[in-house]
């Protein structure tokens, strides 16, 4: 197989789908995504004996237990996937919205007009109901997508595409509108990723390793989520009441997400106040404490039952653990805190406690990150809590789209002008 | 001279003043501006000299007389330097506007915050007065520049840069937030294109050539525009009375910018009633008509008098002239008309003439350039006339930014929570 000549042929095709899908009624894509829903349900003994060949080959080549957990789907597991197809149906359509249409001088009305990026690739590893969910979302965007899933999940991911191909052709859409790239060739990737003139923009989903590698061989965009180092700054003039809630759910609630915290900044003033109290909470959840010298002190006198205390260093403080851990540091202030956040952060979601109206506008203002809030948890930063609907990624790039990436954010907006014969003077 | 290191060095300048400038007040932006104006007009011998100075050795050094003319700097070039930088300053300041803010299920109310992008790096050629526009857009979005003009405009960029940093002193801004880059050594263009720890984003301005030697090597977004390959289709159902002096405005108002017309469509129904009146147009105008078959027969036909007829090639179907030539080709209906457009234009700017409504709904959706526009010239795709009141380019990519380029397209939406207090169940 001439992987390149192959994975150029998706591209084309996808192209010419693009452009159907663009004019497709909103009818026609829910049409399809309800008709690929009930394809699933229908499929679905075929799609679990798919996955079991995927799991049994996996199994054999020693793939570790967590990926292999990834990879097996149940039927629970199709059912939701067949579920979110219909729920994406359900959310408005974000293509051909016209907003801020303005008359000017000259005559001429001039506004946006929200129009599909065109054609999105999405690179994925073991999941296979990425398939489904990045099919559906593309195709609500009026994108078509061509898909490259794991290796592992290839024979799943056949099964599913079969679903997806079916509910186009039921509801008279393309049928290169969404592609499931057919070979588990590397080589396939690195072809995707650099066909500027059949791909508009590359979704990568998954390990850091894998984004780093697409994010530097690509020749096209790509809108990517690397660390999610994440803090929370308990101010001076926090609310008492808010301070332990926060943080316990900011860390505690979920150790592996992108948006838990992995910074505890805590204000000098309140620091002997409040910082036990703090650790109590964390010693008992076991979570182990990387602290400043001043913190790593003030914590050594507390006493506190349990408590692992560390000396952190330089290198915590831009760590993003993924455990059962935090870094600790006292600051003087604010400003401080705005300053450290900006050095070491990974500019995913920072939250400031507060009862002041001014610093809280500030570190709204000056916290260069994707998502910053106030007296809220940072695990609220996600598609779905922000009214989204539905996700295809966090973006921790500042172009484009940042934070959580909606249908929305698989769109852009072109000038349009209604005119009446105007010329330029 | 050490350019990676004089580079890096810019680069973690910059870096740091944006931190300021993102959290500088409007007046703080505005109050540089007016003093760089005054400090231009102050310095305007200083000016013109140090361009004299440029002027002489690129002479000396046998450069073209057009580049001669975009170098040289006058009385008058300098005025209008000073009084663009104050009509920045009039324009509102787009940091910090808050909008969508929904209020959640979970109880957090969250929005988007408008934001700097950071550190804009900017390369351009002869003219020196864009170190004075671009500064200027940089500052009043809030994002530390770098600017790096030609090797031609070095003298006249030096003493202009002077006066920006005088501006900022006065107006207790940091003196690197707008940098310009004191080397002519072309190494410096490489560095400046591949820190995307400094830099966030490049606009190159100038010639093709420079632009996708930009793109190529960047290793950060780069804000481009690349060619205008701009159409204006002629429906069947277009009103007599608009269609010559669009097609007029369209090619011949100017024919060196990127938003004229190069290619005419026409449909068939009505080709022999209208063409040989455009081309009458046209001839008379001195324009040059690169035709296909049918529309070559037609117009011969027509026997025009002083019209120069070519028959077209398919490269004609691509091409941005920037000349008195246009081609041109006669198309069934709306349909091929979209086709064409699609498939040869360079995505900057189209127009339908047209009084029909449902024709007119779906060019608009579904051509996928820039700026679609109804009933209006091409020549209208343009930051002022669309009321962006500057423009620090045209890009004719899809991402981030399409088509004119204001203050807003220097900056970016990052999602705030505004909480009491809420944890994530």
């Amino acid at each position: 197989m001439d992987i390149q000549n192959y994975m150029q042929t998706l591209g084309r095709q996808a192209r010419a789908a693009s452009r159907a899908l663009a004019a497709a009624s909103t009818a026609a894509k829910n049409d399809a995504l309800f008709a690929m829903a009930a394809e699933i349900r229908a499929r679905r003994d075929a799609l679990l004996a798919a996955n079991a060949r995927d799991v049994e080959e996996a199994r054999a080549a020693g793939l570790e237990p967590a990926l292999l957990d990834r990879l097996m789907l149940t039927g629970k597991g199709i059912e939701s996937m067949a579920a979110g197809l219909e729920q994406v149906a359900a959310l408005p359509d974000p293509v051909g919205e016209i907003t801020d249409v303005k008359r000017r001088p000259s005559g001429i009305q001039v506004g946006k007009m929200r129009v599909p990026l065109g054609v999105i690739g999405i690179i994925y590893e073991a999941r296979p109901n990425v398939t489904a969910d990045a099919a559906a979302l593309c195709l609500k965007s009026g994108n078509a997508a061509i898909l490259r899933g794991g290796r592992e999940a290839i024979n799943a991911n056949r099964a599913i595409a079969a679903c997806v191909r079916a509910g186009l052709a039921a509801a008279g859409l393309p049928e290169h509108a969404v592609q499931v790239v057919e070979t588990t060739d590397r080589e396939a990737v690195g072809a995707l990723i650099t066909m500027p003139e059949f791909v508009d923009i590359i979704v990568p989903r998954g390990g850091k390793g894998l984004i780093e590698r697409i994010s530097r061989d690509a020749k096209v965009p790509v809108i990517k989520h690397l660390d999610g180092n994440c803090h929370v700054y308990i101010d001076d003039e926090a609310d008492p009441g808010k301070i332990v809630p926060i943080v316990e759910n900011a860390k505690t609630q979920r150790y592996g997400t992108c948006n838990t915290a992995e910074s505890l900044l805590v204000a000098r003033d309140i620091a002997d106040l409040y910082l036990p109290e703090i650790a109590r909470m964390l010693a008992a959840k076991g979570v182990e404490m990387r602290c400043c010298a001043e913190s790593l002190a003030l914590l050594r006198e507390a006493a506190i039952d349990g408590a692992t205390l560390v000396a952190a260093t330089e290198a915590d403080w831009r760590e993003e653990y993924l455990a059962p851990i935090i870094a600790v540091k006292i600051v003087a202030d604010a400003d401080e805190a705005i300053a450290h956040i900006n050095a070491y952060s990974s500019g995913h979601t920072e939250a400031i406690v507060t009862e002041n109206y001014t610093k809280a506008m500030r570190f709204l203002r000056e916290v260069d990150s994707a998502s910053v809030m106030v007296n809220a948890s940072t695990r609220f930063a996600d598609g779905f809590e922000y009214g989204l609907g539905a996700e295809i990624g966090i973006s921790t790039d500042k172009i484009h789209a940042r934070g959580p990436v909606g249908l929305e954010g698989l769109t852009s907006q072109k000038w349009i002008v209604f005119g009446n014969g105007e010329v330029r003077k």
